[in-house]
C-alpha cells in the first residue's frame, strides 16, 4: 500500500461539479489500496474576491489580519470536498492547517513551513480515512494563522509528502503536464513524460507557470517524487524526479518566454575592482532582485555592466542608479522594458557544447537580434526584442522539436 | 476602567459600510476608556450562502464538516472588522473561537460551551489591543471546529462575558431594543428600558426574535447584565437584570404573538391516574416538545386532555397519538394547526390577579373567541384563531399600554 500526496487547485475545485470531479480522482486513489492525503486550494477567484473585500476597507490592512481572512478560502473548500467524498460514500475527514500540524514561522503573508506534526493525519489515516488538508496556511508559535503566499498550496503538499515520507505526491492542475514550449503561443509543442528538479525548476523561473518553485525546490531538496498532471483531462502528466531515464534522448527539455523583464545597462565605468558589488548591494538593500548580469571586458580603463530585474522594478533600479552616479561613477544608464528573455532548458545541455550554438542559428534564420546572451549548465538563455518574443520562440522550439528538426 | 463585551449580528457587519459603522461603536467604547471584547457574527446570508453550497453538493453532509464550513464565516467578519478599525488606527486582534479559548463539547451544529480559557484574550487586553471574537463558534475535545447552532452568538458573547466577569454585555442588533410588542404589526408600541431575565426568557420563546433563549437563561444564571441595542440608531437599549427598579410601574412588560403552534386534543380518555404519563413519555420518546398542557376535569369517568407543540411536529405527534390509540384509551383526537398562541409577560403579575382578566376582557371586547388558556407566575398564554392574531395582539396591547388604557 501506497502513501500518496494529491494537490488540487483553485480550478480544479472552482465549483460543485469541479469538486465531485476531484472527489472522483481522490476516492479512485484511494479504491486503488493508497492512503491519500488531498491539499487542496481555495475556490476559483475566491482568494481574489476576498483580497478585493479586505482593499475595500483598509488597503493597508495588517498581514497577520489579511491571513486570517484569506485562510478562510482553503477551509471551504475542505469542507465541501469532504461533504462531495462522503456524498459518494466514503470515509473522510477535512482538516485546517493548524489542525493537520502545519507550523509555520510568523512571516505572515509569506510563511514558511517550520515542522509538520503529523500525529493527526497519520491518526486519521489509521482509521481508513481520505484526509483533506487545507493548502496554503499554517499555524505560527502564537497560535495565529499564516498563509504561505502565492502558490502556496503546492509547498503545502510537498512538505507534508515529504514529512509523511509519501510515495508520490501528484499537482493536479489545469494542464496536462509540463510542454516543451506554452502550447497556448507556440505550435508543434509536446508533452514531456518526465523532467529533472533542475530543470522544472529554471522552466518555472522562465514564467512557465506550472509549479510554483518554493515547491519543486523542496521536493528536490527531500526527494520527493512529484508528478504534475490535469484534473480534467485523466491523462498522464509529467513526473518531475532527481533523475530521468530518458535523459540522453533529447538535451533539451523545453523553451521558454519570461516577458517580465528590463534591461537597465550602465555604460562607461572604471574598470576598478569593487564596482559590482557596490552596485548591486545597492540594488539588494532595496530589495530589488537582479536575474542576468553581463560584465564588458575592460578596455581603455572603461568598461560597461548590464543586469535584468523585473519589470516593476525597472523604475526602481533606475533611481537607485542615477542617485549613487557619483558614488558608483558611470558616463549613463541606459533601461530597455520592451525585452524578453527566451530561454532553452535541458540537464543534458551541459555536456553538448553545440546546444547553444543551435538556439542562435535558429534566432540567426528567423532574423532576430540577440541582445543580451547568458548560460548556466543547464540553461542557455537571450535577450530579444519584445515584439519578437513568440516569433522566437517557436523558431528555438522548431529547431529542437520539430519532427523534420534534428534533436538537439 | 470597565470590560464590555459587544456583540454585533449578522445584519450589522453585512458589508463595508456598516462593518465601518462597527468599527466607530467598538472604537467609542474603547475611546471611553472600557476594554472592549467584541463578538461578531458572519456577514448577513452569509452563512444560508454556505449552507446552500453545501446542500448542493450533499444534504446530507456530517455535521462535523458543515461546522468546518460555516465557522469561516464568522472568521471573515472579524478579520475584516480589524482592518476597519486598524484603517481608524486604533490596536486591535480578530481571534477566531478556538483562538479565543472557547471549549465545547462534540454535539456538531448544536454544541454547548464547557470552558472559555481567557488567558489569549485577557493578554491581549493587557496589551491594550481591541479584542474581536469570531461568535457561534468553539472548538471541542479533539481540537475539531464546532458551532453553536443559531443565535450561537449571543451565546457566545454572554458566556465570554460571564467567563471574563464583564460590567455589561452589549447586543447590537437591528431594532431599538425590546418592545411592548413587535412594532412591525402592532400599534402604539413602546420601547421597554428595562426588563428581567425571566420576561425576557418568556418573550424569546414566544416568538420575540431579539435575544436567543439560551444567551438570555446563560445571563441569568451568571447574572451578567445585558443591554439590547440597536448598531444603527446610536439611542440607548433595553437593559436585562435579574431586578428592574421600575418594576412597580407595570406589570405588563410585553404581549408576544406566536404563530408556530398547533393544538391536539385528546377527547373521551378514560379518567384514571397513568394516563398523563403514558401520553408525554410516548411524545418524549419522539422528541416532540410540548408546550401548554391542559386537561379537562374528569366527568362520568372520563376526561380530554389538550397540548400544543410546535406545527412541524403535529403531524408526527398526531401519529404517535393514532399509533397508540388502544394504549392510551381515547375516543378521538383532533388537531387545529390554524392558531396562534397570544401572551402577555410580565414579572410584576404574580402579585396582580386582575391582570390576566384585563387580557380577557379585551379578548372579548375585540370580538375574539379563546380557546385555552394557560398561565404561569410572569405570563399569561392564550389560544386564538390564527386569523385573529394580529387583531388580538393589538386589542390586549391597546388594553396595557394605550395612553387612554390603564397600566395593568
Amino acid at each position: 500500500m501506497s502513501l500518496i500526496v494529491q494537490k488540487f487547485g483553485g480550478t480544479s475545485v472552482a465549483d460543485a461539479d469541479r469538486l465531485r470531479n476531484v472527489a472522483r480522482i481522490i476516492i479512485g486513489a484511494y479504491r486503488a489500496g493508497n492512503s491519500v492525503v488531498a491539499v487542496l486550494s481555495a475556490q476559483g477567484d475566491t482568494t481574489d474576491d476576498l483580497i478585493e473585500k479586505a482593499r475595500e476597507i483598509n488597503p493597508g490592512a495588517s498581514k497577520r489580519e489579511m491571513d486570517m481572512l484569506l485562510s478562510t478560502g482553503e477551509q471551504i473548500s475542505i469542507s465541501l470536498c469532504a461533504m462531495a467524498i462522503q456524498a459518494m460514500g466514503y470515509p473522510v475527514i477535512s482538516l485546517t492547517g493548524w489542525q493537520a500540524g502545519m507550523h509555520t514561522n510568523s512571516d505572515y503573508s509569506a510563511a514558511r513551513i517550520k515542522r509538520i506534526r503529523t500525529d493527526r493525519i497519520r491518526r486519521e489515516l489509521d482509521k481508513k480515512k481520505i484526509v483533506l488538508v487545507a493548502g496554503f496556511q499554517g499555524i505560527n508559535r502564537s497560535e495565529d494563522i499564516t498563509t504561505l503566499g502565492r502558490g502556496g498550496s503546492d509547498t503545502s503538499a510537498v512538505a507534508l509528502a515529504a514529512a509523511l515520507g509519501a510515495d508520490l505526491c501528484q499537482i493536479y492542475t489545469d494542464v496536462d503536464g509540463v510542454f516543451t514550449a506554452d502550447p497556448r503561443t507556440v505550435t508543434g509543442t509536446h508533452q514531456l513524460e518526465e523532467i529533472t528538479f533542475d530543470e522544472m525548476l529554471e522552466l518555472a523561473s522562465l514564467g512557465a507557470q506550472v509549479l510554483h518553485n518554493r515547491s519543486v525546490e523542496m521536493a528536490k531538496r527531500y526527494n520527493v517524487n512529484l508528478e504534475v498532471l490535469s484534473s480534467f483531462s485523466g491523462k498522464p502528466g509529467t513526473k518531475v524526479k532527481e533523475v530521468v531515464s530518458k535523459m540522453e534522448k533529447s538535451h533539451v527539455s523545453g523553451v521558454a518566454k519570461d516577458k517580465n523583464v528590463a534591461r537597465i545597462a550602465l555604460i562607461g565605468l572604471a574598470d576598478q575592482p569593487g564596482i559590482a558589488f557596490k552596485i548591486f548591494s545597492l540594488l539588494a538593500k532595496r530589495g530589488i532582485n537582479v536575474d542576468i548580469i553581463l560584465q564588458s571586458i575592460g578596455r581603455d580603463g572603461s568598461k560597461d555592466i548590464s543586469f535584468t530585474v523585473a519589470k516593476g522594478d525597472a523604475e526602481a533600479a533606475h533611481q537607485v542608479m542615477e542617485d549613487n552616479k557619483q558614488a558608483i561613477g558611470f558616463q549613463n544608464v541606459e533601461v530597455n522594458t520592451h525585452i524578453a528573455k527566451i530561454s532553452i532548458v535541458g540537464a543534458g545541455m551541459v555536456n553538448n557544447a553545440g546546444v547553444a550554438c543551435k538556439m542562435f542559428e535558429a534566432l540567426f534564420s528567423a532574423g532576430i537580434n540577440i541582445n543580451m546572451i547568458s548560460t548556466s549548465e543547464i540553461k542557455v538563455s537571450v535577450l530579444v526584442d519584445e515584439r519578437e518574443a513568440d516569433r522566437a520562440v517557436q523558431a528555438v522550439h522548431d529547431r529542437f522539436f520539430n519532427e523534420f528538426g534534428s534533436e538537439g
